[in-house]
């Protein structure tokens, strides 16, 4: 889970691009980079952490010009680096810089197809450096000497196409010629279009989510299609086309459920109704699993939960409270080296409010249970507080299966779902009761509020992957991966880094 | 507003300090601090920014010993600079370092009888460092040559109490001989006391509030009086004194309506309690000003005004809806110099969900109207999102007079209450209703909760200020100083500061 | 002027690189990279500074692989950004980084071809980057599919020669194959090999300078020859290859009057040794010049003015005394923002020593006189020590001419000789006598030392460009652009840039 | 040994300050501090590295006003740390800063006297906070009230030298009051007084050097005598009065043999004149030891010994040749952790130009040998170089005890002379023959220059203390601490440290 931006404006975009990131921080805090181009030249930064810690006053002068890409990175195992940051940038054709969201499942026969038949060498082991290799191969093949139109830019998407398996959503700038912007055929990670009319003509603002549109006062125009392209050229004209032969809309039923900010619209769905909604056919669930007089009060597990919860009690007919308080200000916190791991558990996120439990039935709801961990201690502490009863209801249907696109995810022998009854489950977490959605009133929860969605990339709850490319072996391999031993140290001073491209980094 | 901790344990405080003062971040983002003692000697280390941007892995090392002090800050007008930032260290007599919370009114005087009388040189703004300095005479004075017992440091806080005006809540060092901590004679500013009994023997940590208390995993035994010392010797004994001579408990009533955490008990009384009862209150006064059945749905502005917004609801019986969705990752945020003051406003910071407000009456509800203008922008946002009717209910009653014991607050002409009617505030802020709280059912929401407080530090609702030192002319010579220019530039990349003492800083 | 480095070992190369840098600091002091290689996949950092500032232990723990390539940079005007530090990289074909000493005199019509014919985007103005870019498109041009012999790549040097004007000494890794270091076909810019015999096999160092491979422990083994490259491929066997069609031995003679390091040798003469004879040439034209006995001491302008000062008092039988110390301490050094242009003079580096001047006829002898500032200094503070006569000898002559091949010197107007008869010079500088030596002195000063140099490239003193390609128009847009005001702040704060290249940077 | 420098002047001083240090650097390079009084506040930073690495431009825009003291440190054994690095500040009374180069030999025993009776913590292990403790009480027991003349500055002072044995040369501020520096009674480090006239009034400098005094356009007034004080009040006016009880001069020997530069003037003796001297006396001893016809070339071993090594030639009628070349780059150089201790030699700073040794007897000067480590290393490369014979010759005579007074000495163990003859010192560093100058000469050497100079600080090579407080078991004790084991890491990143004093600290 990545977020991404790409901005074509009349004016200087590093503080736009900034801005945007902010917006779209949710979608990933372990990095952040911006580059932008200006007469031909990029300039880049990028570095791990927040963008708020990322960017300095010098940094950001240094991102000149009126164009430009951002992306903020979800860390994911074994890509956390911070070479492995955002965009990335190769020289040859014209110059490019890419980021993008999402994940490529053929990436080792991509690595070796570049390295074999292109020579073209790939320095990380960024699926994005592999992704921006094959588009930087395929534009090479489609430009005409050094002219290059949209219709070549667009043949070279369509053989991206072809190559590439998974889910993907880009940015990229394509130095001297403009901005390209493109969404994998499934339609699995989001990516949607701003306008903003000036006196100088038209801005372009594409974005993973519609909160950094309107955030920055762009005007939502459309969702990019599935397979679709659109490229902004030097004259700030827009280009539209259908790049793959056979698209479909397939969204990820994850953004829904917890990873997109509910103020969002993602393909002509607004995330917040698509919660309520959840929290209704939940309430539907409950109401048939549990005697509702025995619920004595239905409380979310903030923030994500919330919109769900509240629908939940209304639809229930119990009382909303709000009995655990999030604290604000425990992030990746610090813990002494040598003092092994200590309890830096859900404990220092959420407090109980002892009142509000105190001899009640309580009924949790969250957006989902993936581990298992946080739900266990959670009900812990709601009984501490003195809950006579507590029942947990997950927005989501049980986690069941590794996603490969784009979301990390346990293997699946940490999946507290995966192998397990309901039954089983409720007892692991030391619950009175568990209900879970169902795979069916999810989908339903989204169709409803934009019936155009029909399928879904939802294979973490159902097991389907959409690109048709996903084996076992495939996800054993991947799986294996993860275990394998990594050198991350989170307590690490930060290390800033800098493709150093272009105009002078003049100090503040 | 200020958070402070201090801690006598028996293994190493920088990570217990460190977590405590991540519980208390929300009374202070502006600058962080500890300082430990380690075999008489004393480890410090400060700096502007959030406690996880301010302390690194080596500046943790450094930071030896098993008792010690943090202070977090809160930006106060005229005292954001680096060298201000608490704790605070002299080294004679014996060697104390101090942190404080709250205000003193007669700074001026004092620094002036440091200056003439005790030849003691005060190096900045800083009230803390008045307040350190005043402390170390009474010490000296108290002390018998190098002997020091709990009687000698009562002796002195009973002086403190005598020669200093306003609000204090305060921990401290003394090298060789101990951990204090007191309370002003009023009551003021809230600091409690917890135990961690262990094998090796008990381990007493002060905070200013209950949350950081447990959430340490120390059992909470008690505040501390108003005008209280407890004082933990070299031994681990703890020794309790009253040492002012009229004490009389006035908590500040703006801690329970927005500073303190809900989760926090504050001289008995619980913030999430007392909350729920403004809620309940607040639901009478504004269905005695409102046709309940004009309100379609009441919203909070989250965070703080949730539990009342909930109870309101509840009381009316109108429907509750969270419309608005913050963004947690918009802080202080980085603006490119020279842009001027882009409008980096409450629009950042959220975001309205149109279809909660489409064609609706809304009852907007947050803990109090300041200077009004975020309500005027919120009020704003709900009209821009549909909604029909935008009537606004404030927990708190109408600010009317600045704070002098710890609380930025704006000067009088800029609080939006400060000579206008309820429906004057209401056309500024351009909502169809404004309904304040009475101060009287503030009072009583906290007193209802626990009825032991009868009298509160309520100035800015009721301009009584009780330390009976506050003069007219001592508010126009305060609000004069704060109207005057700044240097501060919130750009700035971070001074790290360190007040070095003791023991070799380990580098990573 | 820069220093190149570049080593093919059986073991980690990080630290030698390091050392081989702080061994050739004196070639640039501007900027230090190092890049290494490590299966297949780059770690590159760099960043303005000296070596021992820009590396820090995080940085070089990053720079894993047995062999790699490191550079530092000599401010020349308009190339001094963090972005223009070397090595540079690209990652078409196969993955190549490149270092290089000298300038290239063609550089703009090569970076139109790289963009119209390769559509190879060129994102800095260093024309090292344009090198880099024009021998990857001669190894992709001579590659056969993935598969590149020490044929292929000699091939490609042989284009690169063709192609590129100017002064070049270069060092280069292609990932996967091995390291390539070639030099100019006039041999202007040195570069010689050395090699370890170890029982693993043979180790390979190539470098700018003799010095470094002394102090490294490498055996020298010859002087790449002009035109002529060497390749060390994978399997560490080392293949040799003349690739210049008309290749001539031309070595710039600045490096032996003050560039490279006393103790260096350089194309077969001891730069020691050459600056002794330059000693007794300038001693024979003092002596045709000024009456021996008038001078009773001679001194030189320390440090490298030594040996020839030496030489020349022993030469001249007048007594060798140092009267000007040197300060070691003073850089480029701190000045307050805002103070203006304070006399951060030649005073700062040098003070005489009353004594040795007190009422005596003193001969000053300095390895040039390029601006005359300095000079003229110098001269004023043998006077105020006491001088009765100050007379100015320079081991170099007139200059008068600028350097287009790597050397930074300031254009003709600037030099005090241009345009200036030496009488003339010798009023600016107001000294008694200046004594300058014959250029054809000079040549054979060197030419004595090792007879096989024939020709030099000597363009500052006699005009003469070997390149054949330097034309009048040429070194008036050369000097037009140093014109040009540089947003250069020798203050800043230091910000340091990494290409963000392959492996985990460990923090310290 | 350390560098001190205390200025009062009409205008900002910092950039003065900063550039005192440059002039002072050679005295330390392990860490570096200023403190600027403004309105009676405090400014301050310190931190460990060279002058041009510790201040920044925020850093020295922070050091407000026209008063302030600055100090390098040398890295002695035990007092590394950043915590101890230079000037240390009370705050009462008045408020004092301080800093001083010297050792106290009974810091002990004021360390228990100051906690015991003056009840004042003392936070690091630095005798230098010791020092300004024993200040501070002193000028609290002289002070009246607030009033502080230059009497009861005096008085303290008298009562300073009175308490503390040892070396020391300090200068301290005092808010409010004015700028004080007094050297201890024995005149052991050097301190001299400047002046500059200006329109606005005289304004003063003091340092250890003279050359920090004309570097900057100050005109030499006279050196501090032994046991005197002056004081700069806050009008500028310029008090002095002898301190102490029976003062005398025993300036330390070594300054003149090593640690000064040649271009300064301490106490009466220009060092370059004496250091020529010094050749004279050991040409002398050498021409009876050593057939001068033996001898091809005399050479110094760069840079301190050069003017002995030119006189000592002179003297004998022996060719002056300078055949080691000194690499200016190597500092205290990175080691990669966990590759040992690698032979970071004195091959790494010089090397040897084999033209000048080969099948020559060669006459080597040194100042001084003290380890003997680097003397052997030096005649191996000599004879690798070509040597026919090797001879040493020491302008200094044999080292036999540790110095206490403030020179970082090895214990009497590691002394090479310490228990061997000089024919076993020959043998050890393996040359032909060794010379060392007579204790008398070198006596003689200082005394010529400046005749009132008849005692000397020359413990270390006769073993007489001249304080009379060094007893046996003391330089025992001494010893022992130094075996002690160390956590200093050369190679960790920079830590900054800043006494946080007033105003406010402007980034950049």
């Amino acid at each position: 889970m990545c977020g991404i931006v790409g901005v074509v404006s009349h004016s200087p975009v590093n503080q736009l691009l900034y801005d945007a990131l902010l917006l779209l921080q949710h979608r990933g805090q372990d990095a952040a980079g911006i580059a932008t181009n200006h007469s031909s030249m990029f300039s880049m930064f990028k570095a791990n952490g927040l963008v708020r810690d990322v960017f300095r006053t010098r940094n950001m002068r240094s991102l000149q010009g009126n164009t430009g890409i951002g992306h903020c990175r979800y860390p994911t195992a074994g890509s956390s680096s911070e070479e492995e940051a955002q965009p990335f940038y190769v020289n040859a054709p014209f110059g490019i810089t890419l980021a993008h969201n999402g994940n490529l499942t053929n990436q080792a026969v991509l690595k070796d197809e570049l390295f074999r038949n292109d020579r073209r060498h790939i320095n990380t082991d960024s699926d994005s450096e592999v992704l921006l290799n094959v588009l930087a191969h395929e534009i090479q093949e489609a430009a005409d000497g050094y002219s290059l139109d949209a219709d070549a830019v667009f043949k070279a998407v369509a053989a991206v196409h072809r190559r590439v398996r998974g889910a993907y959503a880009v940015v990229a700038q394509i130095a001297g010629h403009g901005l390209l912007a493109f969404r994998d055929p499934f339609g699995i990670r989001p990516l949607c279009l701003g306008i903003n009319e000036t006196e100088q003509g038209n801005e372009y603002l594409v974005a993973s989510e519609s909160v950094a549109l309107e955030g920055l006062g762009f005007r939502f125009v459309r969702d990019i299609a599935p397979g679709e392209a659109v490229f902004i050229d030097e004259n700030n004209q827009l280009h539209e086309r259908q790049c793959a032969e056979n698209p479909s809309l397939n969204p990820c039923a994850f953004e829904f459920v917890y990873l997109a900010r509910p103020d969002s619209v993602i393909d002509g769905a607004s995330v917040y109704a698509t919660r309520l909604r959840m929290g209704e056919y939940l309430a539907d669930k409950v109401s048939r699993e549990i005697p509702v007089d025995e619920i004595d009060v239905v409380m979310p597990i903030p923030d994500s939960s919330r919109p769900a919860a509240i629908q939940l009690a209304l639809k229930l007919g119990v009382e909303y409270r709000e009995g655990f308080i999030k604290n604000r200000y425990i992030g990746r916190t610090f813990i002494m080296p040598g003092q092994g791991m200590r309890k830096k558990s859900v404990r220092q996120k959420l407090n109980a409010i002892s009142s509000e439990f105190k001899d009640k039935n309580v009924l949790l709801v969250d957006d989902s249970i993936v581990r298992g961990t946080t739900s266990r201690e959670i009900v812990q502490m709601a009984r501490e507080a003195g809950a006579r009863k507590v029942f947990f209801a997950s927005a989501a249907p049980p986690v069941l299966y590794p996603n490969v696109y784009g979301i990390d995810m346990p293997t699946r022998d940490e999946l507290i779902a995966h192998g397990r009854t309901t039954e089983e489950v409720c007892r692991e977490i030391t619950a009175d009761r568990v209900v879970y959605q169902d795979v069916d009133a999810l989908k339903r929860a989204i169709s409803d509020v934009n019936p155009e969605i029909k399928n879904f990339e939802a294979s973490c709850f159902d097991g389907i992957y959409v690109t048709g490319d996903v084996t076992p072996e495939y996800l054993d391999r991947q799986e294996s991966a993860r275990h394998a031993p990594s050198s991350k140290d989170g307590n690490e001073d930060k290390v800033r880094t800098q493709l150093n491209l272009n105009p002078p980094v003049a100090a503040e």
